[in-house]
């Protein structure tokens, strides 16, 4: 496994779960949230803007929110989101440098140029049973509609920033319904893939 | 195995060669062109017009054709490729009662209700290379137009009596990608997700 891999995934289908046994197997780096914190440490913005920001596009930004511009900011300075995604954009370039490791969300696919691109989903009752068994402090009757806002914002943000369908299976190059099979049965689906890679 | 798998395939990607492996793999029956002579056998229509309209939809039909109507069709008449696709879809459920098997094309993935359904697709330089390679008796220079013509046919027909996306990840439990594993590599993939399945 020479290349970095990337994952894409509907919220609640297991694509971080995916990645980190995938890269436990494949004995190499996991980055996620992770990518948060060395971003805002590679750029001059705070953490916290990176949490507020992440995976979302400018036109999902409150125009009265103060992080939107700073005080002095004129219509050429470039919205906050733009700056988070830059940065990131910076360190998963950089991480991929340094070696194979596995990547979640933020465009790498589209960012990189020579990764392994994975996309993982699942149907949505699937998905609500996986999310409603894990501790995440969200009520049951309102987890639906938690994970059809995060996959909205998800989709806008890739597509805002790629110009590319999320989810459309040829932007991938191994599409895994995790409904099916569990975590467990996609992780050797892409096992298997990635044995025979030229 | 107890349940059918299906198919769906970009042109030149290796759709057929994957069933043909996995259907001998899984020791389970095999379905693609077949299933033209079992429709015509099991309806009115001759084998011809199967040959005619199978996978086509009949927006794209010449009206002057004979074959659009009988003689004395009314505005009531069913389409011919309408009449086909039923067809196909009659034998396609009588195939499924039968027991697992593996059926290439056909909108089978929507024709059934419980099968597990696989989309199989590549860039067009490795469909270029996969199909050139073959004895297919088209020239190098139109291979490309070719490609690119039945794809369309196959993706107007499969959006036209799904009412489905083609090529959409969620459609399916697993995308494979051919060109950078090959259809070996995508049959490991496959036959790894199928093992783990509930």
């Amino acid at each position: 496994m020479e290349r970095v891999i990337t994952i894409s995934r509907e919220f609640g289908s297991g694509g971080r779960e995916l990645g980190v046994k995938l890269a436990k197997s494949l004995g190499i780096p996991f980055y996620d949230k992770e990518l948060i914190a060395m971003a805002a440490e590679e750029s001059d913005l705070s953490e916290e803007d990176f949490l507020h920001y992440d995976e979302r596009i400018p036109a999902m930004q409150d125009p009265m929110d103060r992080h939107l511009y700073t005080p002095f900011s004129s219509i050429y300075e470039v919205p906050m989101s733009d700056q988070i995604f830059l940065a990131q954009s910076r360190v998963i370039r950089k991480l991929a440098e340094q070696g194979p490791c596995v990547i979640v969300g933020r465009c790498a696919d589209m960012v990189l140029e020579d990764s392994v691109n994975l996309f993982i989903y699942a149907k949505m009752k699937d998905r609500l049973n996986r999310m409603n068994a894990l501790d995440t402090g969200i009520a049951p009757e309102m987890m639906e509609t938690q994970i059809r806002d995060i996959d909205r914002k998800r989709k806008d943000y890739y597509q805002y920033y790629t110009g590319n369908e999320w989810g459309k299976a040829q932007n991938y190059h191994l599409c895994v319904e995790s409904g099916l099979v569990g975590v467990e049965g996609c992780l050797k689906a892409v096992l298997a893939y990635l044995e025979l890679m030229k």
